[in-house]
């Protein structure tokens, strides 16, 4: 699978890649809603922060019916940069694969179904009170993953949420990973010391330093996560404990993987990410030097190129917009593996839905 | 298969038991809260109305933890008399099918994973508004059928809701189906006065009278009807637009035949019932008469047998007691499909089961 790039622990991901060709993916998307998310400067969000209420519900409803029901626009930037909920669509679509939308705590919800397990909406992280519920939400996530694994070979497993990766270098900080300028954006300008200092501030909110809680992923989530990470951690350790699963995004994975790897070590034996080539080489990232300071699990990421688009908008990814989210490297990952086609195929399919898109306007 | 009784059109409930022999079915259990169950002698519920809204989201729980969490007492009443979940739970545990539970509209939530559709809970049905937001349940619970198919050969989807076979009255008596003194109750008196009355006072509340509401199903579901029936008849025609669903219950499965055979009469082909001995036993209804007023459609009865029990609270069912809820009858004609095992097995099962939870008092 020429356009699968193999990135770390070759030799197991080679075998992981071998193993799920031609096989049965679920794939399931954790969306929740954060005020971290609404820093300004922390997201793509721009000058209206409340929409991130509402682009994780409009990414689901996206995908399943191709265009969002919550919001009255496309899911497509003033710049014309689409959401990468695109290109999950896309391949969901040509590989035929099923999507499960779980709640991991929403401030608005999307008119489809979608799994309720008990998670409430993200605070400001920057208080050092991020997350409610966090042991409940797990527990019962453990379950879903335990009850999906009944119902097919693997699961992809992506999500929707705002300042994804500010909560995610608050919880590797507060768990011990170096994260400091290695958490990726969905933005080419990464604004690490934004997210440094909002982290900074949550850690002195709650009266903790850089490692305090190495073995506390649940109060590390508590204190500095989000809403989606026990919910997507907890569906994965269910789903693991049975068969393979896939970490679909990027460097928000590697908080997902220290949360597992202080909650269930063995079930990571079946855990692998799955991203975007535009996430392993992001000069302002480093998902390999997180991923190895934790456990060093595969990294799988799909080769799309949008560089011969003939759409701005989608030639951005290329220079360093958005470049994952809505588990799109994953889902490009599954939807080869289970049908064979090449990543040209999704670029193609990628650009006739963009062009769709722009016509909804 | 001796243990499963062919009790409607029997050629073809019997291309259908050979059909699913061996496959693997995916069980549904939607919930929901109507205050219509609370009316004073409607119900089983006795002199603690308010303990329905904990019924339903307990029988879930229980049949996923072996123990209510949202209730503090195990799910028998002072008789000693279990709720049907006993049997749902020893048949899917007894065949490793999973479960997958439907929020039709709560008022009191299970702590467990569940799929959220929009739905709201019901009204007194004798003010002439029982159930909201009918259509776009339907809209929703469909998708998820869509959804579902994907996962499983077929769906056996059953319901827990109390005060249901009134509703049921309300909603073929609006639909033009001739179910006076037809529908069961979970108590060996059933109160088909009380029922009726009920129902004629919705139906004035509302000025409609019998039959007004021919091909009206979601309108008889607003005014006369329960939460659980959208969410339940939606997902039940989305599977079936692919492959073979069981409808799990007595005679508020006729009350879901109506509806699906108003919105969608071609999926019937997939369409059966599955239900227990004791409903198709029960002088008090006629699930028969029923069904066939609308579409003969199969009728299965696991024929379960308590009467050689060491215990009076299984004994109470061959006296009319509970009858089936929960999907029970269906489930465990799923378990005998499944794996070829009999009904004294399962019945075996619910004895064991039946004495550890009264070792839990």
């Amino acid at each position: 699978m020429t356009n699968i790039i193999i990135y770390n622990n070759e030799s197991k991901a080679q075998r992981i890649v071998d193993e799920l060709k031609n096989k049965n993916p679920i794939f399931v998307c954790v969306i929740a809603n954060t005020e971290t998310g609404k820093i300004k400067g922390i997201s793509a969000a721009g000058q209206f922060p409340e929409v991130t209420d509402y682009t994780p519900p409009a990414d689901v409803e996206y995908v399943l019916f191709g265009k969002p029901s919550c919001i009255p626009f496309i899911p497509v930037t003033p710049e014309g940069i689409p959401t990468p909920a695109i290109i999950t669509k896309v391949s969901l679509n040509l590989a035929d694969i099923p999507m499960i939308v779980v709640d991991g705590g929403l401030k608005v919800k999307p008119a489809i179904p979608f799994i309720t397990i008990g998670g409430e909406p993200g605070n400001d992280i920057r208080t050092g009170r991020a997350a409610q519920n966090v042991a409940e939400v797990i527990k019962r996530a453990q379950i879903l993953g335990q009850t999906l694994s009944k119902f097919s070979d693997y699961l992809v497993i992506g999500e929707s949420i705002a300042g994804g990766t500010t909560t995610a270098l608050g919880v590797l900080s507060a768990m011990g990973i170096d994260a400091k300028n290695r958490v990726s954006s969905s933005m080419p300008n990464n604004p690490h010391d934004l997210k440094i200092k909002t982290v900074e501030e949550g850690m002195k909110s709650a009266g903790i330093d850089f490692g305090d809680l190495k073995d506390e992923a649940v109060k590390a989530i508590e204190i500095l996560g989000d809403p989606m990470l026990p919910a997507l951690s907890g569906t994965a350790i269910g789903f693991a404990e049975e068969k393979p699963v896939i970490l679909a995004g990027g460097t928000q994975m590697a908080a997902a993987l220290a949360v597992i790897n202080s909650l269930e070590p063995n079930v990571l034996e079946n855990v692998a990410i799955g991203t975007t080539k535009w996430i392993i080489r992001d000069k302002t990232a480093d998902l390999k030097g997180l991923v190895n300071q934790i456990k060093n699990i595969p990294v799988l990421a799909a080769d799309l190129d949008f560089s011969e688009s003939r759409f701005g908008g989608l030639k951005a990814y290329e220079n360093g917009a958005v470049k994952e989210g809505v588990g799109a490297g994953g889902a490009a990952i599954a939807a080869m593996l289970k049908t064979g086609i090449d990543s040209a195929e999704i670029n193609k399919a990628v650009e006739k839905e963009y062009e769709r898109l722009m016509s909804l306007k």
